[in-house]
């Protein structure tokens, strides 16, 4: 390939992003040569920038360029309601829908004896402590509904329980606009188990 | 979405590269974020280093890191054969089979009334001079089969043709590894009337 090794590595470190490949990369890579000072330059400069100024929150884990996030540091945020996430892209997902009003706490993966992720590493104590030492009446277990999810809150439920604080976690049924006949069995069973009065 | 104008800023550029959208850009930057030091800070690198160093050859458009790229200068390629080719991703699918060992010459697109494009822009009367000046035996039109890389084609050919120099364009035919049942009504009438004796 010709171009120099300059092209050749940044082309293997962009293939490695999550979404691209080798070929989308190449494209990438050289749309971006096409319009260096336009794109390329811009986008270098951008990630250098978040590089320097973004951090973890220290409260909650959510990327920040400050020492608190803006959510944990917002006095119109509820104080006694605490959102349990994955991880940072779930946070944003919650919060485009604009409904949610506490606060967040981002545990940044799954339990997982397979990949040898322990509560210590997701910082689970650390929850605990805070749900103890804080005014908080509700923990929402906003978890993915997978079998890893799943394990993680109950694991997350065990250890807070017994403080007084209600535990709740999303709920599980048909989507907005879902058709029955693409669902999955495990979602019709849990939907019909949950179901309401009309 | 939390996390500063910053991270914002780099998803929205990093939305408009080509293969990637608002979804898998926010997915890359947050493991970008992740992996700062060992991901995010070498690619920034990376693509200063491209702003910095990468340049048009001056003689074919190709990429490189000199004045004139690796393929124009070596002398181990043939003189005489020039290959004109729409884009730089189209040269390198050339170079991947280390078939081609003569030299190229990138166009940077294809005429296109619709879009504007003209042959100056294209650079064809530098195509036609170079044919000219050099001593060019074979042209190889190695521009897409689509009608706007057809119509350069013949373009191309009306503008060098009677300087002597042999004007000769890619087979069209059934791809290797092809079905007839999947292909479409062109390619293989385009096979049948290019068909050989077996």
């Amino acid at each position: 390939m010709a171009g120099g090794h300059e092209v050749e590595r940044l082309i293997d470190m962009m293939a490695r992003l999550p979404g691209l490949g080798p070929r989308s990369a190449r494209r990438a890579v050289l749309t971006m040569i096409r319009k260096k000072s336009n794109v390329m330059e811009p986008l270098s400069r951008a990630m250098a920038d978040v590089v320097q100024n973004v951090r973890e929150c220290n409260q909650c884990s959510n990327i920040t360029t400050a020492e608190i996030c803006e959510i944990c540091a917002s006095p119109k945020r509820d104080q006694t309601v605490l959102c349990v996430v994955e991880n940072v892209a779930d946070l944003w997902a919650m919060e485009r829908t604009a409904v949610f009003r506490g606060r967040y706490f981002v545990l940044g993966g799954v339990l997982s004896a397979l990949d040898g992720i322990t509560p210590e590493e997701l910082r689970i104590p650390a929850l605990s402590r805070r749900v103890k030492e804080e005014n908080i009446s509700e923990v929402i277990l906003a978890l993915n509904a997978t079998i890893d999810g799943q394990t993680t809150a109950h694991y997350i439920a065990d250890q807070i329980e017994g403080q007084g604080v209600s535990i709740t976690s999303l709920a599980q049924g048909v989507p907005i606009g879902g058709e029955l006949d693409y669902l999955d069995d495990g979602t019709i069973t849990a939907a019909l188990n949950a179901r309401k009065s009309f």
